[in-house]
């Protein structure tokens, strides 16, 4: 007898794309699906469908310019704190978008959020798909990576930003559930066909398990991999200039989830000389010479991995629904 | 009997990185060089050197931003005509800062000019290290090509614009003899050590063959091979919006200087559907998916292959280099 999870249906889905406006997957894979949206609408009778998804371009001025962002960098606009401060007049552009979007998507923390948010990225790093979330016990989120894992043979992770709910502050952390889907490597202002095409089978496979989901049937528990952010490295840099002095060593570069040994190479020096780690524990690398986190002085991530066990879920029946709205519990015996 | 070419001693190379301000590599090493000089100034006496070399970083305002250019692309800026035009009061900066690198280096045209412009470049296309230049048959860039190529095992081809001269726009144009050191694939606003490396080691190996060739030996000639120019092709582009709708082909996606035949894929939409080359002959890509030709409206350009054939050559003694001033001639018989 296992216990199954009974969780609330996933009526509104958000994808969106362009939040940093030079990753170019999200962009053009948003563009494509609202095209097939007004094809659909154009050429179908109006139906319920089994589930609404909310398209969205999130950053169109950025998105115009190729650039990750204008004034700042709006996936970090969606703090408790920054959406429900004041907004001056000379807000930067990013911030007034953030509450527009808090508007549409949210407000966050609200029985009125979308139910689930799939954000989605690129990155110069050799992540493979990753979703990325703040919680390592959101089974909706682990069910959906579960589900992409097992229909693919594209390397997929889960990562946890281990942060707290009301400091979560990228546009994923407004809807009820959310995650970012971060594809690379790419170069920011590219698109390459291979990693568009991933993003693409990414997301339609999402949208197949929130409708299997909706659909009413016992979605299996099981173990699924979480790596847990730990901390960030910067690169070494000159004292007086604040410039880099040394580059990811080639026998680190790329090598993103592969296991870091005390001792291992970790940066080579313009003139030549290798670096190493110098941490005690192994841990496992990510967004490894990620571009965008130059300036956020990141030359890596590191993360330790733990298995977790996801229970068992299905969807609510109407009735459940009312009765836990009602603030009764929602969890059963089989 | 083979004919030796004499030519013009090399006295002064220009080696120049940030022309454009988010090609790091270019920018790093020429960092590099500048703490490598300065040490070296600081240890040792003043003595002679074989050949002086002119560091430059290139547009220091874009370097800073990490971005292309500021205001418009500086490597187009060196017409003969741009750069003998007016300035005005409201001029863009990167026009500004081409009179000013024109004084440094140049003028172009002009005795004063430095010998030789080695311009650092990088790119997201897979091309290996490419030297391109605006000439087929001048001699000093394309031995040190072939001095290059000897050298490594690094892919190595040198690309030919077929331009005239006063039309030559990029800031290698201002030597009397220039090139830009293209090398990829690398991400825009990412320094990668193996690129990096490879750049250090062509820039290392191009001042050795100056100096061995200042020092007098005759260099055998022989055959190479120049990649000509021929077109450009655009992505495919919405009619309303522009905005592309198809990304390279994965199978054309990092082959850059692989042949490509009539109806061999080109693009494929971001509906999935494949596109083919309809060019009736077939030409030799290169810069496939070039981050910055996007705006240019450059997927990939095309190029004929063929071989050439260098002479030996070898510097003009003082006594030769004065009578060439005086008007001359310079090849002999040995």
């Amino acid at each position: 007898m296992h216990k199954v999870v009974c969780l609330p249906r996933l009526s509104r889905v958000a994808v969106c794309g362009g939040t940093h406006g030079n990753e170019l997957s999200g962009v053009y894979l948003v563009r494509e699906l609202l095209k097939e949206e007004k094809k659909a609408m154009e050429e179908e009778e109006e139906e319920e469908k089994p589930v609404s998804v909310v398209l969205v371009l999130s950053n169109p001025w950025a998105i115009q310019q190729c650039r990750r962002y204008v004034k700042t960098d709006l996936n970090r606009c969606f703090t408790h704190a920054s959406l429900n401060g004041p907004l001056s007049d000379s807000a930067p552009y990013e911030l007034i978008r953030s509450k527009e979007l808090n508007t549409l998507l949210g407000p966050k923390g609200s029985p009125e959020a979308v139910d689930l948010v799939c954000d989605l990225h690129n990155t110069t790093a050799n992540m493979g798909l990753c979703l990325i979330a703040y919680s390592d016990c959101d089974w909706i989120c682990l069910h959906t990576f579960k589900h992409l894992q097992a229909s693919t043979n594209i390397p997929m992770r889960y990562i946890h930003f281990d942060v707290p709910k009301e400091e979560s502050y990228s546009l994923d952390s407004v809807g009820k559930h959310g995650f970012a889907m971060e594809i690379g490597p790419q170069p920011h202002g590219v698109v390459r066909s291979n990693i568009y095409t991933a993003m693409k089978f990414g997301v339609q496979h999402m949208l197949d398990w929130v409708r299997f989901f909706n659909s009413g049937t016992i979605i299996e528990g099981g173990f699924v991999d979480v790596f847990t952010m730990v901390k960030h490295i910067d690169y070494p840099r000159d004292s007086e200039t604040h410039n880099i002095i040394a580059a990811i060593h080639p026998q680190l570069q790329d090598r993103d989830f592969c296991l870091l040994h005390p001792e291992d190479p970790l940066f080579q020096t313009f003139s030549g000389e290798t670096l190493r780690y110098k941490g005690k524990e192994p841990l496992y690398p990510f967004f490894i010479n990620e571009c965008a986190y130059y300036e956020k002085g990141i030359a890596l991530s590191l993360a330790r991995k733990r298995r977790v066990m996801i229970p068992a879920i299905r969807v609510q029946t109407e009735q459940e629904q009312q009765a836990s709205e009602q603030g009764f519990g929602s969890e059963e015996e089989e």
